[in-house]
């Protein structure tokens, strides 16, 4: 494999991005170097975080730049090497996604160990989704005995970790999500009262249906009006750790926040945005956890999947029209 | 002392309270019985928290009951006394504030041992207000070396306090206060860079100017535009003591929140409310640090002060047009 198609970002999305901002190009690979290896890509991720990114503003990961390559999370297998740790048909992830493949130094992947899951779960349960969900519940909102628990984006890559670790705890747990579908999805993942947002005018009711006494933590993945309605159900000492506002990623307008802010006083919330690479010590304790979990049934791996590279710029599109449950993937081989 | 004068709620205010909304009655006093004392008070407080209380709403403390006398703190000396415990002269505290006088069991006042300090001064800098403003730079905000700190509402009974406990720890200061008086009174307590918020059309720009490389912590009074500007200006891993928003208090429709909300996010920002009566535990602590700065001069007291009880709703209307510098009063005697 020496010529491979990649996706490269146009032009700058306005708004929703659309299939225009995004173009379908061929490279060809470079036979790797002493030290380098040569990578075919099986899968890639798209997420939620990428929108920023294509803005040409100033965030906590620099501006893609225009006319380049995309990058983002991809798992593959090695198809030459110049480096005696790596050969034929060994398993990496790498940040070298939105590609078929790629020539880089052997330093920049990182061999993988399935440990009997299928790789493409290292983009998602046991990959970052997984250790934001695992960092966002258990760290940032110090998730404790007894405490009752509403995620927005429920049905997502990270939000259904989330729902599933509260469950393997004991926990009580509200989730939204948009669709019946996503609904029953929730239910099957042992979700105690799942909510269909795009039904409901009056969130906040939907939520202390679910918990009439109130909640303890609140986990966003969207923003806007679940925010709201998590301060309007919130008990006195609520944490929330916040994930995600994908509800204003595409804004073109400022988007304004909630009305009911004040809450945070008289009850006493706590509200912390984080980012999970700062967290990224926790890993050896996630992994050993997680991989409990999975052998026991208790966190289960759901994905959406679209096919070939071509699809890619579909498949992160769709992830704001909410066509994915559980992880969206884009299968390359 | 059997006749006495005292404010009673006499209609729920709708927006910015109006005189109307109050009644000065009289009330006779009953001698104290066995275990009871009758006080005259000196000095009363009002405080913006009490807005929330003349509303019809569930809050964190119970409304305001219509046709009652209004209650608040207030110091005040033992007129007669039927405990063994309280003589003639003794100061005490109690929350049987907007009132001249009052005879109560002895249980619910607390003798007062100013010592060497002015007794209303267990009002502002050495009572709740100033408890607040530890509580929340200590404790909530967790103030450490290096820090940059921006305060909103500096020039008020508890962002005064707030300013001048982060100077005598060394750190750099930024606050925020209505007019030029306000702006001089807070270089005169050794604020490094403050600003008249009436005077600037960018807050964001006002607070960078004053803190190039961002802040690390903000104490806010008075949400709206100064968290907005807080969240433009914030460092990572800032962390946000949300004590206050007057700037809500009065508003008759929901006030939107920040745009810019979404910045928890990629800054890993922490902002938490809290009400100070959740930390009583640090009283002795406070006490203990407050007298050393005071007697230091390093925490100086300010204060705006109305006489008589016929101008309590004056003093508290006057609250949130910003008419206090430090910390608002009532002379009673």
């Amino acid at each position: 494999m020496t010529t491979v198609k990649e996706i490269r970002l146009k032009s700058r999305p306005a708004g929703l991005p659309t299939r225009d901002n995004f173009e379908v190009a061929t490279a060809t690979l470079r036979d790797p170097g002493p030290g380098e290896v040569q990578v075919k890509n099986l899968w890639m991720t798209v997420d939620p975080y990428m929108r920023g990114r294509m803005n040409d503003t100033k965030n906590y990961v620099p501006p893609f730049p225009l006319g380049q390559t995309l990058d983002g999370g991809a798992i593959g297998e090695i198809t030459a090497s110049k480096d005696p740790n790596f050969k034929e048909g060994d398993l990496v992830q790498s940040s070298f996604g939105w590609r078929e493949g790629f020539t880089a130094p052997s330093a920049s992947v990182e061999k993988l160990d399935a440990g009997g899951l299928p790789p493409q779960a290292y983009l998602g349960v046991a990959g970052m989704p997984g250790l934001t969900a695992y960092t966002g519940l258990l760290r940032i909102a110090a998730l404790k005995d007894g405490d009752v628990v509403f995620v927005s984006g429920a049905a997502g890559a990270v939000g259904s970790v989330v729902c599933q670790i509260a469950k393997a705890q004991g926990r009580r747990v509200i989730g939204s999500a948009g669709g019946p579908e996503k609904v029953a999805y929730l239910q099957s993942i042992g979700v105690d009262h799942a909510i269909n947002y795009k039904a409901e005018t009056d969130l906040s009711a939907a939520v202390l249906e679910g918990a009439p006494d109130g909640i303890d933590v609140f986990f966003d993945n969207v923003g806007g009006s679940h925010l709201e309605a998590a301060l309007d159900a919130a008990r006195s000492f609520a944490r929330f750790a916040v994930c995600g506002m994908i509800s204003t990623y595409n804004a073109t307008a400022p988007s304004p926040g909630p009305s009911n802010l004040r809450q945070l006083i008289g009850k006493n919330i706590r509200m912390e945005g984080f980012i999970v690479t700062h967290h990224l010590d926790l890993l050896p304790r996630f992994h050993e956890e997680m991989s409990g979990w999975v052998r026991e049934g208790k966190v289960t791996s759901r994905e959406t999947v679209f096919e070939g590279i071509d699809n890619a710029p579909d498949a992160f599109i769709g992830l704001f029209s909410g066509e994915n449950t559980g992880k969206m993937l884009v299968k390359l081989a």
